[in-house]
């Protein structure tokens, strides 16, 4: 039933499976543009993923996540892991220079070949920024890093949808964020598994920090219990105690996985991959043949997008010619 | 080919056309709520929409969009309009109490029958919301207001895509805001027909309008002049100005509409309302008995997501059940 890969594309795959780092980064630049069948790509791969541990770092801009994550990396190549980090540009044209910051400050671990650094941006994306942020993971799964840190430069919806993604969500603040009545705000107390309150040396961090743990506390005490830690990234102050608690995190989901969660957040995935396929294959399908005739007629004005729409999806043969029979092949048409 | 209305929907639409606030209102609300075939529905007022000019508001937070609004409005309820304002609030958790005070401002129209004013918001609009805009547009559109007035609070990725909706898009800037630099790194001076400078009796405001002014000739002398304009929205000064370029820009439009960026705009709108009409489509037949096998399957984790996707998009009978065949009334099955 499923789709066959190329041979070509078989050959790269043959390369990543024997840790090939320039296959790595072709393969994840092939998923990025979408230049391949992502989705038969993807179950190729998929029984080789699902052993790294996820962690994802988010909090408002300004807040010191890329800092903290390079200090852990630290810890972790000193364990001898090897780590690969996403870090997620929505780029929020506002918010301005962070980014370039955060790779600078990475920039100590660009040398490294045990660290795999990575930025997807939302740009070019067309809104499918969590999609492709999903299956770098699982591409970077199946090469073998582990533990993958996936870090968001903000807190909105697309955002926690990436967060979603993750094991283990580490939010970390600062007090001049506000105080935590912004967390509350955010929703973030409902994705925390831990978290941070970093500058730890400023004004007002004890009483953000003694904040979230009552936010923590009204939450109720069922299960894992959110730590609230204070750090201060920049002097590798508290890191330790960070990576801590990630390590009790993930020992306490070993043993106390909850099958009914695991099956939504299944069913949330399968969705998600469905209908951005649908999507895609819908788009793709606009720019052929098959469907030439329908949007000349809308580009004219001559049907109405609606109308269209609807005789698109009660023809049964236009939608084979759109999902099922393969589509003529792209620019790239080597893959 | 299209699909039949309900009784109880067209008896609606009937009392929507004879100007009825209430039933535009439950109108708005079923498109939000998706809980008609918003693709049938839309395809019966299309016809009757088209003749309203839409205005995009957009800048940073606390640029005074909605204080610049709400004097355009006053001034368009003079001139005998009927106005409606779609004010889009993206939830961006950090950006904080904004809109609360937006709508407080505003309050000086809420009891003016001649003046509709409705939010959307990104909850629960799951990604669609310039689909759920776009739709609000036309019902607001088909019920004859006639200017609609859209205010995003932000720059991100989904208010550039609202924007793209408007015929005549005003960039609100302040001086705070930052330089020219930032509306340029935003993207926003390749989306402005007017540039309005508010708060304009602050430092560096002139010298916000120069660079302005600056990156308008940079573009190039074709066609539209932008111009560059400034206001004190709070002193109700400068507002005249402001409602002259629209209007200007609106008879620039009527006899210089270049008919393929109109193509290529109806394109976009097609392919947007395709591709999310297939997602709720797949969306709600995943909760359908058709499809409860595979979704078992996947949640159970004996078939991963990908190999799923695959299986159904190969299969024409499951295709056919997803978009041919109706699918069961969902829970409010009355419309």
């Amino acid at each position: 039933m499923t789709q066959r890969l190329s041979p070509k594309l078989s050959a790269l795959l043959e390369r990543f499976y024997q840790r090939d780092r320039n296959a790595l980064a072709r393969l994840i630049t092939l998923v990025e543009n979408r230049e391949v069948s992502v989705a038969a790509l993807m179950d190729s791969i998929y029984s080789r993923a699902g052993r790294a541990h996820v962690i994802g770092f988010t909090g408002p801009p300004g807040a010191g996540k890329s800092t903290l994550v390079s200090r852990l990396i630290t810890r972790y190549r000193n364990l001898g892991s090897e780590v690969a980090v996403l870090a997620i540009d929505p780029s929020s044209p506002f918010s301005g220079g962070a980014v370039l910051g955060d790779r600078i400050r990475m920039a100590d671990h660009f040398t490294d070949h045990g660290v795999y650094i990575r930025s997807l941006s939302t740009r070019g994306s067309h809104g499918g920024l969590s999609r492709a942020a999903r299956e770098t993971m699982l591409v970077l799964d199946a090469f073998g890093y582990d533990p993958i840190l996936v870090e968001t430069a903000g807190v909105g919806q697309t955002e926690l949808a990436i967060m979603d993604l993750a094991h283990t969500t580490v939010v970390v603040t600062v007090p001049e964020s506000g105080d935590s009545i912004q967390v509350l705000k955010a929703g973030l107390n409902e994705i925390a598994d831990i978290f941070v309150v970093n500058k730890g040396d400023r004004p007002g961090a004890q009483r953000l920090k003694t904040e979230l743990e009552l936010s923590v506390k009204l939450k109720g005490s069922q299960g894992w219990r959110v730590p609230v830690l204070v750090a201060e990234a920049v002097n590798d102050k508290g890191i330790d105690e960070v990576l801590r608690a990630i390590t009790d995190h993930r020992a306490y989901l070993a043993t106390n996985s909850d099958s009914e969660v695991d099956k939504e957040k299944r069913l949330r995935e399968f969705r998600e991959i469905l209908t951005t396929e649908l999507s895609e294959k819908a788009s793709r399908a606009l720019k052929s043949e098959a469907l030439a005739h329908v949007v000349a007629d809308v580009k004219e004005g001559k049907v109405n997008p609606y109308e269209a729409t609807q005789s698109i999806l009660s023809d049964l043969a236009v939608l084979a010619r759109m999902f099922v029979v393969p589509l003529e092949k792209t620019a790239r048409g080597q893959w």
